[in-house]
């Protein structure tokens, strides 16, 4: 069976995500679908609109067929641990191409910039560490290092969120044991933080927007989102009473903030540039998430960079954490979240040639790996009562979907 | 002027605290009473029911001239430590006399008592140690000990909750540098513990545990307590939707158990014995703060214990923390909520010969202590919004409230 796999979120899985999925599987002529998913925090550092199984129904029930988990170490990281930790799980599983979505929407433009940057691996590692001496955030100081290497111009617009991320996966690939192509199809029409609903291709930072925001389902939500997300969205809503929006987070971070120390603060992964005094002083004026946002944000830290940090402070997530994580060749498991017929077909034919144990849930494997995973599902669920907490992490116990 | 000093919670004060406030007055002979104060948790482990400077408020209006801040360092401690702080604050204001409520009722007893604890001590100490290493509770362990070394059968009993705490306070008052006399008045009827209120003179937890259970003042409680502590409690319930308890705490206790690891549960005061690994299994499967009390206790872990340590827990309470603090022979700074006009002409005439700074706010000294107090009202805070949070706060970075 030959396998295409895609690397999502799927928060949530929208009419995008669908047209993506299935030129994907057209264009990589696949048997298979084999979807990495995040689970309860995303990589701009954001928990998820609803748990991961509820996304895992909606995208089985559209033709996904296989969905396995990214996990948390992984998930809220910079593009390049990212898609380290999520093509070597496809890899792992025996995946032949990886096809992402980008602008750029042609793979031979990547293929290109891999050649340019490996031939310029040192002079571009040392750019970037100068223009982060220079005080440019991340993203500006990784696009200006690429330009600087004559990346930008000569190839792919790496200014573009979704090219910038491709252009990892093709990095990544390209060093894993087992071989594994990589294809691209260009993204439609809604940009990747474009802020109203328009059509039904629309960005799912806009549709979670514009629903949480009133905590129901907009006319222009259900236009862009296929029947089973609406169904999944609504039984999340109906069993907990609401979607998950950093804001129900805020007394947490506060209390975290206020009661922590900052040697305590310094442990956190990403707690860097005495961010944790300016996260200390600025606790105390702050009204609501948003408004501590604005407080935080500065042309150095990012929304996305302190969005990362707070997510790490809410799971407890320290440096020596990610740390010992980087070190990893490979994930210690790969985890299912759910799969449909076609899916254990080919799960049962990859089964013998696999490194890693294949788990379904949290109690069947015992690593640290998995014990974060539960602290950060245990962090994500905290925001409920304790039954409705009880009810949805019984799945995470149990598991998988079959469809 | 003679002044006598009270150790008192006041939460909320009431028609005991009034009688034993006017009697401890009479009886000493006293111009001014300076009553020492548990801030926003008490020694039984709980969260006050509302904020320290509405509960100053209502005592001064009933006539109590000066009140001081127990420090949360000592407030939430067993009897001795608790008695060492609050008798050591009001010695060093140099009070001549304190005057403590007790079941016995009469000072002799207590002093009779002290003489033979002081011929026994190092055998009650071992005995005490004998007890605990059997698995008794400290409370258990150290009524057997008093009573092994004749203590209990011949002078007082040391049963009762207000002879044990008064003890505390004759030992503790015997160790001081400058002499401070101990006296003593009959508790009225009411017992500690007594859960119901049937008449004008009731307990403050029976108080509390009704008129938090339907959210208003009941016939009862309103009989049981004094004009101005009505007005407080109204005021902040009006400011802030509510009175403060463990239920509303428990998302946060739930949160930590599950974040934190082993290691740095062990770090919390009081956690000991593995504590740890019990609150870890059984959160699991509460539903509620109540519930979760029940499925903690046992025999040696008493309920009085575990809320110490989820006190601890909740305001982020290192045991090296408390450690370092029994080194301290006294408060570094004696800290004033309040004071009526004759309380501040006591404050005048003493000023002069204390060792310590006397301050009002958490911003006008700087040492561990004060910081620690104020993790601990941020952490007393966390369940208010955050404009109710900031509005509350002010009068800590103010203070104090003068009548």
């Amino acid at each position: 069976m030959k396998a295409c796999g895609l690397i999502v979120e799927y928060n949530p899985f929208h009419n995008g995500h669908k047209y993506h999925f299935e030129s994907s599987k057209e264009k990589t002529n696949a048997d298979v679908t084999v979807a990495v998913m995040s689970g309860s925090f995303l990589q701009r550092g954001e928990p998820a609109i609803i748990d991961k199984f509820h996304r895992t129904k909606a995208a089985l029930s559209h033709g996904v067929d296989i969905i396995i988990e990214l996990p948390f170490v992984y998930a809220v990281q910079y593009a390049d641990l990212f898609a380290h930790g999520s093509v070597q799980l496809l890899s792992s599983l025996g995946v032949d191409t990886v096809c992402f979505g980008s602008e750029e929407g042609s793979i031979e433009p990547f293929k290109d910039a891999y050649k340019t940057y490996i031939k310029n691996e040192k002079k571009f590692k040392k750019k970037l560490h100068e223009n982060l001496d220079l005080g440019q955030s991340f993203p500006t100081a990784s696009r200006n290092a690429y330009d600087e290497i004559g990346l930008v111009s000569n190839t792919i617009d790496l200014g573009q969120p979704n090219n910038i991320l491709g252009f990892s996966y093709v990095k990544a690939a390209a060093s894993m044991p087992n071989q594994i192509n990589v294809d691209t199809i260009q993204r439609t029409k809604s940009g990747y933080h474009d802020p109203t609903i328009n059509e039904d291709i629309a960005s799912a930072t806009s549709i979670r927007k514009e629903i949480i925001s009133v905590n129901e389902l907009t006319k222009g939500a259900i236009q862009a989102l296929p029947d089973a997300t609406i169904e999944q969205l609504k039984a999340y809503q109906r069993e907990n009473g609401q979607w998950h929006d950093w804001s129900y987070y805020f007394p947490f971070l506060r209390y975290l903030i206020e009661t922590k120390s900052i040697e305590e603060l310094q442990q956190i992964h990403g707690m860097e540039e005495g961010l944790e005094y300016r996260m200390k002083q600025t606790i105390k004026e702050a009204d609501d998430f948003e408004g501590w946002m604005k407080l935080l944000k500065t042309k150095r830290y990012t929304w996305t960079r302190i969005q990362r940090v707070l997510t790490h402070l809410l799971t407890n997530t320290k440096k020596e954490e990610i740390e010992s994580i980087k070190k990893l060749e490979e994930a210690p498991y790969i985890r299912i979240l759910g799969m449909s017929k076609n899916g254990r077909e080919f799960i049962q034919q990859q089964k013998k040639q696999l490194d890693q144990p294949l788990i379904a849930n949290l109690q069947e494997f015992e690593h640290p790996m998995l014990q974060i995973e539960e602290r950060a599902s245990d962090a994500y669920y905290s925001v409920l009562s304790s039954t409705q907490k009880k009810r949805m992490k019984k799945q995470e116990l149990t598991g998988p979907i079959l469809l």
